[in-house]
């Protein structure tokens, strides 16, 4: 296999924030992924992770090389030492391929999905709209309602970014009873979701039996709903986790199709009081052992992290796991920094979220307004990915990744040059920025107008410091005589 | 003057969060605050800093002791010193006091005000009303259009917080251009609005002429409106800053009024390009002289500060000014972590105000999601609020405040235990937190329903884990056998 023609992305579009533009510009003309996966389709292992430890650039890792602004090869040997992952299921033939790590851009994820109570089809596909639009780079479906598998049929065919799902979401779904799960349902369940070409799934396999007495402090036990179904399940039958006792035949899976492994973090904190407790890190030290046994298997895979966490705690829960997982990248929710603002959690998570980014973090799980209170809707799933984006961004300046702040700089001159088209136009959301603006000045008029409504016409700050740089320059060319110099 | 009784406010509720629930019940029965100030009518000096010099608590030090949970010699020992300020002029008699400093809960303040475009008195007192009711700890009357006087005094009649101001918003209402303001009627504005009542004022002293050739490296230039005021000014007049020039003046007014001033930073950067630069610094250096100065006039003083930060320079830029200015409280505009994002600048601001709180800034200046575009709305203001009173509070958590986390620990019971009327009871926004529940479960009887609409009734994560709990109590009393112990 050869790497693609080196300019046949070169149109890729970096307005609005680096790596995520017009998804469709970034991919190469021809051929479209579909014929790459074709030719690789007798291959007995078909992982990123394979091909970059043989040394081969993929043509994913090449496309995640020019939206990152990275060297292919420096690609490659992330994705082979597994410090980078590329979720690309071997059936998701229309995906745009994307990276996450902590060399790349930091990632956002938004969920969708239905419940028991809400939402269909239509719905759901609705909100898919709305995470391209507002360009999450990953999305999960988190169904737990009714068809589910449609549901998914849906999104991954309408996805251009990586699908996640949670399996046992499903598998739950065919019993009455967390107890009647099966270790073969549940392979199945797993097997059955990988055809259909989910790229990254979240397992459970880190909890285990002796972890149960350790939540007995806590304040909200077990908050992970994945966690707390294979907590039941062990407790009924006084055996291991079934999923870790099966890893093995869940690795071979993920082999196959290429599913990158997501290990769910099971006692991750559900409030304040309970992070960074001895149950957390004890299954954190889980985490690491399976990370070790998937890279053995050439597979793909990034570790999941708290949740509801101080500020002061974040650093070193991201050190943490960087050491005991060996670098695989860190994919966290939120973390929420206070738990008394429900119908605010974007915001309260938006903190712990950038903090965690600029720490090492590779992806923030989004959480929405909804979050403790309800099922997201579609514009919670706007408010959601805009605040993460913001997050993302932040982060990604604070650790002055090449090229990051060149879009605030961007902006920031069409802020004071009053250019308030080019100001929309790179702003995150350029339809609200526009709206507010128009909410008291809504002629097109007032698009060049050197004010805006909230000092008014006279005496504009920016105005005035105009007049200031032009003295500035007459000091400079000798036209004005510089009252005093800085001491 | 003695202290009052210490029996008379032991009713302060300190529910929704310390320190800030129901104003009234913060203070003694009586005598109220007009008998307190008519007491020291004729001390030449009256501000608070005079009387903890002499080793008085007096009464507002007081309350501020109770709201903070503080000894009131602790209080009275810190305005002392000037590292915690309580902006209460002698005029502003329905005042409820209040602290400012690092010892004390992170404080937040709100904006309010008109400008020329937009807003007359009863939308400001709408806009206070939204101040009062969401909590913000202080308000700033930033009007810049017709009414001034108008507006204040009815915002200060109706205001049981401090209120501020910036006097050259309302001095430059008089004059045709910038240059035509002069130094007496600068100093006579500020006696003005002393006699109103205003409890705290911006003041742009700390801009020199030798600033003025050191922004020629930004982008944004003054984004101070009161700086870029001041600059004009002085380059109209190639002499001094008339406010530097006529301190001491000012500082008369304060001894007399109670004033704290609120060293005004002209040369805050508007983009993350100009944060930290040699501007920046250049005043803050004068706004550390100009703290001393205050403090020789037993004037009490806090510092202003940016503005537009990415988020790794912002704990230097708190430990600077707590350096420079021998920790007089730090009065930070956020700071935005990223420009990139108008129309959600509340989220990109809370996310530094949150690491400046952490790092000990004492009050953030909130930013609405209109900063940048528009006037806020009320609306406006109660998203900026909210937003805010997250970053303060999880401030005061990762600061680890006696009691700080003890609102989120109670709010995490009553959501582990399903009691929904208690979490929304206790939730920073309760309105919102129960308007989110009832959309899609509006009815009373899904109150006390053990799962929301997020997941669904089958299998919810907290209920699955009160099962774990009894198990693990079953173990405790030895009904059970432990299957495995942790390692």
């Amino acid at each position: 296999m050869s790497t693609v023609q080196e300019g046949a992305a070169a149109s890729i579009s970096r307005d609005q924030g680096p790596g995520y533009g017009d998804l469709d510009a970034m991919m190469p003309d021809e051929p479209r992924r579909a014929a790459w996966v074709a030719r690789r389709r007798d291959d007995p292992v078909r992982t990123q992770m394979h091909y970059a430890r043989r040394g081969t650039v993929t043509e994913e890792m090449w496309v995640v090389a020019q939206r990152e602004g990275l060297d292919p090869a420096f690609v490659r040997d992330e994705v082979a030492r597994g410090r980078m992952i590329v979720p690309a299921n071997v059936g998701h033939v229309n995906l745009v391929p994307m990276g996450i790590g902590i060399n790349a851009r930091c990632k956002i994820n938004a969920n969708i999905g239905n419940s028991a109570l809400t939402s269909d089809v239509e719905g759901e596909l609705e909100k898919l709209r709305r995470v391209v639009k507002y360009k999450s780079d990953t999305v999960m479906d988190l169904s737990t309602g009714g068809g589910i598998d449609e549901i998914r049929h849906a999104v991954i065919a309408h996805s251009p970014v990586p699908v996640g799902t949670v399996p046992i979401y499903q598998a739950i779904q065919k019993v009455k009873k967390p107890e009647d799960l099966t270790a073969d349902g549940l392979v199945e369940m797993i097997r059955h979701q990988a055809e259909q070409g989910v790229d990254y799934m979240t397992v459970h396999c880190g909890i285990l039996l002796k972890h149960l007495g350790l939540v007995d402090r806590r304040i909200t036990g077990i908050v992970s709903r994945g966690g707390s179904l294979m907590a039941m399940w062990m407790l009924a039958h006084r055996r291991e986790n079934p999923l870790y006792e099966r890893y093995d035949d869940i690795l071979e899976i993920c082999r196959r199709y290429d599913v990158s492994l997501s290990l769910g973090d099971s006692l991750r904190p559900g409030c304040l009081h309970d992070a960074s407790d001895r149950a957390q890190f004890a299954e954190l030290d889980v985490l690491g052992e399976l990370t070790q046994r998937a890279w053995e298997k050439d597979v793909q895979v990034m570790v999941e992290g708290p949740g509801h966490v101080p500020m002061d705690q974040i650093p070193m829960n991201i050190e943490r796991q960087i050491e005991v997982c060996r670098e695989a990248p860190f994919y966290v929710l939120g973390p929420l920094v206070t738990d008394v603002a429900p119908g605010y959690d974007h915001i309260t998570s938006a903190i712990g979220a950038a903090i965690a980014g600029q720490h090492g973090a590779a992806m923030l799980c989004y959480v929405t307004p909804k979050e403790h209170l309800g099922l997201p809707k579609a514009d919670d799933v706007h408010q959601g990915i805009i605040a993460y984006r913001v997050a993302a961004h932040a982060a990604d300046v604070a650790r002055a990744r090449p090229g990051a702040r060149d879009w605030d700089d961007k902006i920031s001159r069409a802020r004071y040059t009053f250019d308030w088209n080019e100001q929309f136009a790179q702003s995150m959301d350029p339809e609200v920025a526009r709206a507010m603006h128009d909410e008291d000045l809504p002629h097109e008029a007032f698009k060049t107008a050197e004010f805006c409504s909230m000092c008014g016409p006279k005496f504009c700050s920016m105005k005035i410091s105009q007049a200031v740089d032009e003295y500035n320059a007459k000091i400079k060319s000798g036209e004005a005589e510089e009252t005093q110099t800085v001491g």
